[in-house]
């Protein structure tokens, strides 16, 4: 019988630190955990006092981001403070855009901006597919860079934004309230849309397999901005460039893959379908019901309002409770990973983020003793 | 057997002039009809130039809400234009809050702001409910001189914003994207928000009373921020106090009530079941789904992507054609009024809306044709 070469990740971790805190895996791959693992969209970020300082020993955003040693140095801050279960690349969503030459800023206040958005034909046409190891290389060496810093202690979760969250800041030039022009060209030219989401395909699926090859341990795709598709359109300018990254990943690594679409609460079991591994929610969704609804295919992410965290550390550890008993502790073949439904708010007291990891740790322990005591 | 004496509201209406159009309040009272009515969320707005110079003639938005003689003239503009199925009150969905003292103005480019935002124990306890007839009698003077100037032509729809969507505006003191002060509200202190939103729910009540005494057919509630809600936050904080509203106006006159929570598609059986005559739907519902959901227990009006008619006409009648193929000719004990599924878009081209309109009338015919040519 004929044996493959095994494929070059599999060669890089072996260099790498045995993993010592796996629970997070386990839960993406539906196996059984002691524990529900914890971690925090955007947990490395402004909320931080000692992010605050290094973004200002950077400089700007932007040279954070590219500096490979200062993303190491922010992606490690939050695991000093909290007991959490993943690590997150620092990094933006942009990289990509900007990749392609879109010229990414950052404006005070207002945001990211590209100083050439992509709003006609010709500049349809000019789109090119970065090379990660090229325009895209201070991402790889950040995520090579982390892997290593992180020794093995939780696993590191590689991300990208999805093809038609990438159209819609490339196509508005930066943030949108109305998404008027990309949404007029999907309608108008759905031709030219289509164009850019299959180049943003191909670029976002050779990203990710460039951060798996790096080290990154699991892979996230954040759709932040599919819900404001409607229904019909997202399954025709969203979904399916989804699915084919979710292929293409799948078939050249064995890194889980979560997909995140923010307000895609109605679409969860065409989400399922695409086949990730796990499938984000966001706080609208009931987490029992999304558990009935999908949780027996894949492992759910989700999904506390980012605003509990505003609240006292006692009304924290409360709500905390209230989600875990919705979902209820994970049967045979399902999976939950805590976390919030969205960012983290730069206005969150940092020690109320040690009340909620340490509920979700604590509580989800004694469900799981409660059920084996129960059976 | 002894006769009721008949509630204020009829005798009203009889002196006014007989309804020529009732399609959109058979629709609501799924009611047979030959066609599917249709109206749109903002449809006396900025998109008009017509109603630009009305805007420019008052010289301020605030000036043109309180004049009963210009909101009246603003609010017949668009039935003018399009074969439009009813008019809504033009209004400011902050009248009760800046009825209730606390000092609304508007800013170039921020949208509303108040003076006094509520967010301490006192500011709360400070709130009493304003008496429509005196602190909003301009509103109601509006409804009665737009009533008469209407002589019949459609239905008039009264109108406010939800007790959750207000206490927003109330707390936040503006508009806001994560909602920051009205949750850490909620989430610390909920009897401090059950109160501010029960004194809504009465001050709302009692708007939109006078507004259907007045000469308002059908109201409708605008719960716009419903869908920034946790689940279970939504079913604690946004839901009960509706159901309140709708009980109090249902027992009180005869006017259809629709509720409309923008984000709002995984609730439609709870929204459904606090009693509406319709429920709102936003782009992102399958039309045909939540009729399967809950179309037989209320009418439903939406859902058309406001985005769409920065589109050309052909394309916004095939989108119109699809989404009344979605829903399908309503049977028996349903209705549908066609809507966008949010408000009209300041920069939608005037002409746009035609092919809308005229779309939703002509192939809603056809539709109804058909059905009855088949059975």
């Amino acid at each position: 019988m004929p044996v493959a070469a095994p494929p070059r990740r599999t060669l890089l971790t072996t260099r790498m630190a045995p993993l010592i805190n796996d629970t997070f895996l386990r839960a993406l791959r539906r196996e059984p955990t002691d524990y529900t693992p914890v971690w925090l969209m955007r947990q490395a970020g402004r909320y931080l006092p000692e992010y605050r300082a290094t973004r200002q020993r950077a400089g700007d955003f932007l040279t954070l981001c590219k500096t490979p040693e200062l993303a190491c140095e922010v992606t490690l801050q939050p695991l000093e403070r909290y007991a959490l279960d993943a690590a997150i690349l620092f990094s933006d969503i942009l990289t990509i855009p900007d990749a392609m030459g879109l010229g990414l800023y950052f404006t005070e206040g207002e945001g990211p901006r590209f100083e050439r958005p992509v709003r006609d034909e010709a500049a349809v046409a000019r789109l090119a597919i970065p090379d990660p190891d090229a325009e895209l290389r201070y991402v790889i060496d950040a995520v090579r860079t982390i892997r290593g810093a992180l020794a093995g202690r939780v696993p590191l979760i590689g991300f990208s934004g999805s093809p038609w969250t990438l159209a819609c800041y490339m196509v508005e030039g930066g943030g949108s309230d109305d998404f008027r022009h990309v949404k007029s060209m999907m309608y108008q030219r759905p031709d030219l849309m289509h164009r850019i989401l299959a180049v943003n395909a191909e670029a976002v699926s050779r990203y990710l397999l460039a951060q798996a090859e790096a080290g990154a341990q699991a892979l996230m795709i954040f759709d932040s901005w599919g819900g404001a598709l409607a229904d019909g359109a997202f399954q025709t300018f969203s979904l399916p460039y989804m699915k084919t990254i979710v292929e293409r990943v799948r078939a050249a690594t064995d890194a889980p893959v979560i997909v995140f679409t923010k307000g895609g609460g109605l679409w969860l079991e065409q989400i399922a379908a695409i086949g990730p591994h796990a499938v984000g929610l966001d706080w609208t969704v009931n987490l029992g019901h999304a558990r009935a609804r999908i949780g027996q295919r894949c492992a759910l992410q989700g999904n506390l309002d980012p605003m509990v965290l505003m609240a006292s550390p006692d009304v924290v550890a409360a709500q905390v409770r209230d989600a875990l008993d919705s979902y209820g502790a994970p049967g045979p073949g399902e999976g939950h990973v805590f976390n919030l439904g969205h960012g983290i708010s730069r206005f969150t007291p940092p020690d109320h983020v040690t009340a909620m990891v340490d509920t979700v740790h604590a509580y989800s322990r004694a469900q799981r003793g409660a059920q084996k005591g129960g059976a």
